[in-house]
């Protein structure tokens, strides 16, 4: 059966209710992958029994129609692929269609726009003016000067999003391309400070390609890797150019729900404001507040200790033995800021990690965000799109084939490492650096320059051994051994974003919500059931009008869309019945 | 004869250097537009002996080679147009070749890259880091501070602008782009504001297609009618963005050259500093200094005069009676502005001046610059080349043409304005607005809202009658008639860019430059000989080391890309023998 063969089977049993005869159109392993158009969720039905559910129960305000193949069909092995558009009652879709052998091996269906609603963009862009005389003429200057001193006084957003590093300022600005009244409040006092603030030596570990923000992509001249001062620059135009209300200097302090709005206490350098808006983002990062060094003997202990996320340089601590706690990307960098700083450097890692060389990642890892894509016209929306079609339960089998090339590609990198006492791993499954960062957001570090100085020991490892106790003069490990140091720095991760909400909120709310992040996969730190998706990003939580929305430049820029169109929707008066919504995970609210 | 054919048979004469087998394949009414890569000037030859002259003096030293059709054929008519590229000792060039019946009629040739000095971008665009831990390592924001800390002072730059609007601010990417150091001075306190100071309403004329800047063209959501206000916002973002070198509240006080270097003297917010650039570009505007108004009896005037360029809003002016001198773009907005904020509005006319309503231009005059023109695959980048491709001689055909279709199509509109006493027209040989611009630079508005108020007798016109002197209630006219008047904008236009560099360089260097802007069409304010090419614009002058970079964002955008390929290659030392350079104007310097 032809895409459009299968495309026209499945839309005419759709169109007459015949879910049997519609899912009888898929493989026994099969994926239908829905991003707002079905569920108003994002959410992977995974077999035809998942598949037939969802639709039972969402096909009645959906009346999907018009479903078309829009490309030629691309071929791989037995798989045949094409995009594909549609319309339902509310939205305009496209999606990826994948068939083995005639059937449905994978199903993409994501809203594209509201219907109605439409985002102004290329023919439908804004005038900018009205030709024509008008002694009632408000200049742009003037409409923004009265909309910035007005918001979050006399008008209250409809939105309020905590947050204003790349998360909050990509949402912001694709919620004011939708006309959804948007407050960011920020802590710090520049837009890009979220990375200004970060040690001296950050450079973003993802290449230029896969960083893009909405609508305004990187320049061709723009560096591969950049600099963190360079993106908070970058940063603080992009908030400038796409109009965005944000307050900086500003905390969240508390939030209620209440009456169908919340009341949002807020201390905008110094002067305490109360914010009503009907929906709550937090867009605080991909992770909650640090997680706090909690050791015995920490208030005997002599030296500096400080979490890393308090880390700035290295230059206090030239010609100090300094003991590093941890062994992901920040432990690996902050050993390598210190040691260029002329400090004597041990890291104590815990647990073992994966290590990919960056050159070797690039080269195997990113061939949907490079300069090679973009030549075969795989634009960043697309390669997005092409990304997201792969059901998370399918990506892990593929990042094992990569992981599985890139170790045989750099045995003799990993042979030097793991010589030198380098607890290695590529997680439990053997699924590699993006799995662990989905799963578990720690334990992973592509290598920028730190391996290089552990394989020559300039960096020492002291591995396996877990960290019992400070001491005055160190660290003392649970086998017994004392480590002399002067600075410690704890390089040991965050907490969950819902201990964010616990801090603002509630703890009931934070323990209604839940954890955010991970898919559930059942590994150690990613406790099941399996959740197909990653819990509470993006989409409805199980706290009226809280969300989520984070991580890194990749991931806020692609689901800032489907966060921005739940919002519209819900603002527009749509009716958006979700599919799935998770239940409070514990009693409380 | 296929256009391959042609490029193989014109490619073997050259290389053989029979010119006259070469020139053979030219029809006798035949243009060869060359920007840098023969000539290193950007020149039209027209007509076969001006190509033959042309070829006798630089082949030698150019030695074309690997000329190559790089598209399928374009046809139109008879015409027959390709794409092609070849390479000079120096350069990677491409070019537009249009034959008819076999023989070519246009040919175009332009600079890409400069060999050995190819710009980074895609494929080798800066890594941004070097993957090693290193103790001498300098950051980004470190290695930007010593630079900005140490340029004009420590470290001289290679080229000075004067200037920071679109002009200055699109040469100085370009430059950084090709790693030419350079330093812009711009009187203004903040990037943008030569747009934020001009008068309240002021909108761009131009659609958004036309007036991307380099590298970072505008979002699929911006309007369509840039505000000033918003235009000032963009252009402060993208020279934070390009990071650019700029001294804002600078005034460039004067300029030597001498020793093979400028000496130039500077006044940055009260300190005087000397800088020497071994090049000086003047991009102050498409025009020099306002037009002095220069009338008997100014002194007696007891209301408001001022010329144009200071006119910001006419609210302090609410129902008084204000005089426009003039009748072209300024003089019409001002109009509006006066109008709108409740004043008495006459517009005394003294020459006709041609309007076109926005909306007509945007549907017949900007076809390669337009939502159609990006869906139809041709990128800003490929319209520039197209409209480069045309020389300046034949572009006036072609728009006397497109004027003709206009009046049809708007010969109710125009009837209303000339029945109000408005005096029309459309050039002295019918070609319309953009031959006007750029030929004097003056005396066309495209209407935004004016033209309806002078219609409905909301704007008073009087028309065809000179202004004789001030008085100290109004204006007498030529003919005797006296206009009351407690306001007086004068509209009346500005002077010559050489009139820039006799404030700040001499006299003598700028009589010896001539003129900028015009054709040489032979109109008035436009005097013979033909130039074929706007003068002293973007190429070499008559005194060295002395450039005029300038133009709207579209001229800016296009040629800030040949002004920055001759600067590289001259700070490079690759030989840069200039076809055609212009000799001075007076004997003086």
């Amino acid at each position: 059966m032809t895409p459009q063969d299968w495309l026209a089977t499945f839309a005419a049993a759709l169109t007459r209710a015949d879910i049997p005869a519609a899912v009888a159109l898929f493989k026994p392993d099969c994926y239908w992958r829905d991003l707002l158009a079905f569920t108003w969720n994002i959410k992977t039905m995974e077999g035809k029994p998942a598949i037939a559910a969802m639709l039972h129960a969402t096909l009645p305000t959906t009346a999907p129609s018009d479903w078309t193949v829009t490309s030629p069909a691309e071929t791989d092995g037995d798989a045949t692929t094409v995009w594909i558009s549609f319309q339902t009652t509310t939205a305009h879709g496209t999606g990826r269609l994948t068939l083995k052998n005639g059937l449905c091996h994978t199903l993409l269906t994501a809203t594209e726009d509201l219907k109605g609603h439409e985002e102004p963009r290329g023919q439908t862009r804004p005038q900018g003016i009205v030709h024509k005389a008008d002694r009632n003429r408000q200049t742009w200057r003037e409409a923004r000067a009265t909309e910035t001193a007005r918001i979050g006084r006399e008008d209250q957003p409809y939105v309020l999003i905590v947050g204003g590093g790349q998360g909050g300022i990509a949402l912001g600005a694709r919620l004011r391309q939708l006309g959804v009244p948007t407050l960011i409040v920020e802590q710090n006092a520049r837009a890009g400070d979220s990375w200004r603030n970060r040690y001296r030596s950050l450079v973003l570990h993802d290449p230029v390609w896969y960083d893009h923000l909405p609508y305004l992509p990187f320049p061709p001249n723009w560096p591969v890797f950049t600099p963190k001062d360079k993106m908070g620059d970058w940063l603080e135009a992009y908030a400038r150019i796409f109009e965005l209300n944000i307050w900086q200097s500003t905390r969240c302090e508390s939030a209620q729900y209440d009456a169908e709005e919340w009341q949002v206490e807020v201390n905008r350098a110094g002067e305490r404001i109360t914010l009503r808006p009907q929906h709550l983002v937090f867009a605080t990062g991909a992770y909650g507040p640090p997680r706090a060094i909690d050791l015995p003997g920490a208030g005997d202990f002599e030296g500096t200790l400080m979490h890393s996320s308090a880390y700035q340089t290295g230059a206090p601590f030239k010609g100090k033995r300094c003991a590093v706690i941890g062994s992901a990307s920040s432990a690996h960098d902050v050993c390598v800021d210190l040691w260029e700083a002329g400090a004597d450097v041990t890291m104590l890692q815990r647990n073992p990690a994966v290590v990919v060389r960056s050159e070797t990642l690039m080269a195997f890892g990113f061939d949907l965000y490079s300069e090679e894509a973009v030549a075969r016209g795989i634009t960043v929306e697309r390669a997005d799109m092409i990304a997201a079609a792969t059901p998370f339960a399918l990506f892990a089998g593929q990042q094992k084939a990569l992981y599985q090339k890139i170790r045989e590609h750099d045995a003799d990198f990993y042979a030097r490492l793991a010589a030198l006492g380098f607890a290695l791993d590529f997680g439990e499954d053997e699924t590699g650096l993006m799995m662990k960062a989905l799963r578990t957001a720690s334990g992973y570090y592509i290598d920028v320059g730190a391996s290089e100085l552990i394989a020559a020991g300039e960096i020492k490892v002291i591995s396996g051994a877990d960290v019992a106790a400070l001491t005055p003069g160190g660290i003392r490990l649970a086998d017994g051994r004392e480590v002399q140091a002067e600075v410690v720095i704890a390089c040991t991760g965050y907490q969950s974003m819902n201990e964010t909400v616990a801090g603002i909120v509630s703890r009931d709310a934070a323990d209604a919500v839940g954890p955010c992040w991970g898919l559930g996969s059942g590994i150690r730190g990613d406790p099941g059931p399996w959740q197909g998706e990653l819990r509470n990003m993006w989409k409805p939580t199980a706290v009226e009008a809280l969300w989520f929305h984070g991580g890194n430049l990749a991931l806020s820029r692609f689901y800032s869309r489907f966060v921005a169109l739940q919002l519209k929707a819900r603002m527009e008066g749509i009716a958006t019945p979700v599919y799935g919504r998770p239940a409070p995970v514990q009693r409380g609210l």
